[in-house]
């Protein structure tokens, strides 16, 4: 799609992406204390699966893995982890901005995948956050965990992520949303989130908890 | 699709049970610990995720929010939950009655839906009540609860949206699905959910629940 | 699509599988203290999620319940935990078996689904792979466990269903994937499944779970 040095500097950010959300993965399987099995099948999991929900929904099939390298780079992230857990704490800043790269890239390339199927703007906004975040959303699935970006411990995750988004969609509609704009709002989603954490940057949240259940499925108190 | 003052009622119906859904996500949301984010988009999912479940099972794709609307309800169930949490014990009541109405819309209009994508009778009736239940138990997913819709603790729930579906995949099959009828059944499953709430019906369950461990794949006993 | 006896045969070896993986999901629902409903539900859903899965990645659309049988024999299996549930024990074997056959045929056939529907041999021996674990994957989820099959106290299961997925998409590659080799194939998932449940092989595991945790997305330690 990009060619020449440029297109070598995409894939090796895409690649450093998809390595992040793939040892988040293999570490949460770690934590969970699953096998190695499990622990490379939520690497794979977590590195691919906001591109497959991405797929899903635009209705590009058949949907798996157009990208196959991916699956070789998600195995390497839980071969990282299980090689080097004792040292992993050192690891935290690099896939801190790894990830913040991936979902950068991933927010700004899903919305265009998805106006490019003719999705509405408002929808390939969803799409778009949706390709940044669903990879994490399905590992904490499948890990038994709340999803980290709703939780309210979490720094902001998902809105920079539909903000890139939001913004791709509105400027594509607007017709001027050339590459060197697009980069710039995928750098902005990256500094974003960078700087949430750096200055720990939080929504509010309600400050109490204990409400009374108010579900129209007939669920009593707990 | 339906026009003049009918068309407002029905509209008036829909936004009505969008507008449960949405509230009974955004609770969860807060009682889970989510931050303000979450809620909103816990909302929206629980609010639009039937819908995109049947739209992902029927093909119909792109799958992503052709109603734009729900979204803004949907947020606008979040931001009541997060203004009037202190009050939200009055909402009890109203909140039941309008899940109850989406619920009769969405599983007699997702059974229409899956049987105009020629899927057959039996393949319809499931449609037409994930429809309806699918985007609450997505919510429960994400809020890391079992689905509300299957513990022994709910009023009939499933039930009542299956026999909605199945009933409309029947008398569709038999060429008898005037819109009077249509209206009828889901009036029918709207009376029978909040009888059963009133009533405090509920089905059977197992009296133990120790039970040695059944699986195929190998798990060990807890 | 198979004739005569062997035709028969296949039918009944599908049919046992798929009682065993709905036995499964009722028993879970039984634990989890979920209704009759929630039973038969699960049952459903673990029956007929690897291959709702399969149907979704690959985009044959309308995906629901081509085989509508297959939910008459995982009601019947939910009938069976609550009608013999104190002599439940004694299925514990026999489920075994089935499970596994269930998984052989599944990932055999899932893998040329997928390859018939245009796609490539790794995509393709993914979607194998989850054709036989994706309706036990749905069952914890929606159970909120963590998935059995990547869990370190579980036996191998993902593995010889990747392993036989991915031969699968070899030898079809190759062209020397005849019938006789399919079964074979098959009947070395089975055998490899069993004998692992038999001399409790397993694959390793980090021997410490107390990492520190390094996801990207902002998750602070627990």
């Amino acid at each position: 799609m990009i060619d020449g040095w440029l297109g070598a500097v995409h894939a090796t950010l895409v690649g450093l992406g998809v390595l992040a959300f793939a040892i988040s993965g293999a570490q949460l399987a770690a934590e969970k204390r699953m096998d190695v099995v499990g622990m490379a099948f939520l690497a794979v999991v977590t590195a691919t699966g906001g591109g497959m929900l991405r797929d899903l929904l635009v209705g590009r099939t058949p949907v798996v893995l157009v990208d196959v390298w991916m699956v070789g780079v998600a195995i390497a992230g839980a071969a990282i982890v299980f090689a080097l857990h004792r040292w992993i704490a050192h690891l935290a800043r690099p896939v801190l901005v790894f990830d913040a790269i991936g979902l950068g890239i991933f927010c700004v390339e899903g919305t265009i995948v998805a106006i490019d199927a003719g999705i509405g703007p408002v929808g390939a906004a969803i799409v778009g956050m949706l390709t940044g975040v669903g990879g994490g959303i399905l590992r904490d699935v499948l890990g038994n965990d709340i999803p980290t970006v709703m939780r309210r411990e979490s720094r902001l995750y998902l809105l920079p992520a539909l903000a890139g988004s939001a913004l791709t969609a509105l400027l594509v509609e607007l017709g001027v949303a050339s590459t060197g704009v697009l980069v710039g709002i995928g750098a902005a989603v990256i500094a974003f989130r960078l700087l949430a954490e750096r200055f720990r940057w939080r929504v509010p949240a309600l400050s109490t908890t204990v409400l009374p259940v108010v579900r129209g499925d007939g669920t009593p108190a707990p």
